[in-house]
């Protein structure tokens, strides 16, 4: 196994799982959690892309066991419904900036000024995380302990509130900061829906750019999937730094 | 916990974990098994469809970690790329028939005449089959052995020859079988992509039914993408049904 050269970079990462709570760090994989907090700016091959890849995974199973474990006679529907809130990378930017995870993260200056590219950054380097820490044990012993009431918090709220994941004010806030413009909807009927929530069909556009589609069973909701497509594809896509 | 009450049952269901090369059984939880094999037409409350949400996080997962050991210096988006196609509802019901899974499936008559509805619901049982086993261990114990040879086998073909996947073939298939009519594909070039392969935009019509959209660098590969959505959505959904 290969191991961590710099002793202050270990130190720091040690740092970093008490802040998690990890009591027992003894199983953890110190040369993938390197790897899981260095972005590919540092390094084209040596960087935290497979473990996010891994760690999309993780989270994805950790939210499933955590909503069957939390409402065992929900909906089916309703599982899928939190869960896309929960594995968002709008919430796991989130939850990566209360642990400060960008003072951990290795990268380029050009990247740590690049601020509109922080969020998707953050999030993506937290699923790295979960990643390395998943793989440093093949369980979620190093995970769900310190992971799950933080998700438990979040969806609690979104059972209880789900319009309060407002994708049309985030989208707002996103183009407005950027651009000072906002986006403008278009919202025509289906002419052939197949299922009621498919209704209405919704554009987002900034300008001249379309920045997503959407369906809904009202116009209010084929805005909001519209919003909720163009917010996410701007933080997973390097539109950002367009 | 509970335990099965019906001893043939159990002895079915021994069998099928015999055919998947599981020697030691003595960690399976038979009450999730038999869950994961009874469709929703039995009992709408007691069925696969929770164990199927946490199963389709263990699939990726699985897929996961094997690409990462089998191909360690493949980019991310090649991994993407492959999990999609392992992942998808085409194959998992390709590996439960394999495993004759239908055959341990408790479900009412309709549904078990219901033949266009049988990749599908193949798919999702697997799915709570691989749910049912990870929850017994908490981990990739139960599955992994005898999963790992098959989606490794995929993988290689996958990645030696991407072309296999043609989704238009599939879709034309399933909409000469259901409807004895081929789809129809309009393609148009995007006037504003910021992605050179967003291209083009492709729209899959049934008659007056849009079926998927996609995206691409070429004409082929947006019309592969709308079949690919259209396909998708079809398995998945309840149109098979309609």
């Amino acid at each position: 196994m290969k191991v961590i050269q710099d002793p202050r970079r270990k130190k720091d990462l040690r740092k970093l799982l008490q802040k998690l709570g990890l009591q027992d760090v003894s199983l953890v994989n110190w040369h993938l959690l390197d790897l899981a907090l260095t972005h590919p700016s540092i390094s084209p091959k040596d960087n935290y892309e497979q473990l996010e890849f891994v760690g999309d995974a993780v989270i994805r199973l950790s939210c499933a066991e955590l909503l069957l474990e939390t409402y065992p006679d929900l909906p089916v529907g309703d599982f899928a419904a939190i869960r896309s809130i929960l594995v968002s990378d709008r919430f796991l930017a989130e939850i990566a900036e209360q642990y400060g995870l960008e003072m951990y993260l290795l990268a380029s200056g050009g990247v740590r000024n690049d601020k509109w590219g922080k969020p998707s950054r953050l999030a993506d380097c937290f699923e790295a995380v979960l990643g390395a820490l998943y793989e440093s044990t093949k369980d979620m012993s190093l995970i769900r302990p310190w992971l799950d009431p933080i998700l438990q918090e979040k969806a609690i709220q979104v059972h209880a509130d789900p319009a309060r994941e407002n994708y049309k004010d985030a989208l707002q806030e996103w183009t407005q900061g950027k651009y000072k413009i906002l986006p403008i909807y278009k919202v025509r009927q289906s002419e052939s829906f197949v299922k009621e929530n498919e209704r209405f069909i919704a554009e987002v556009w900034l300008q001249d750019k379309l920045l997503g589609t959407g369906k809904g069973g009202t116009k209010k909701a084929s805005q909001q999937a519209a919003a909720k497509q163009a917010y996410d594809s701007i933080m997973a896509n390097e539109l950002i730094k367009n």
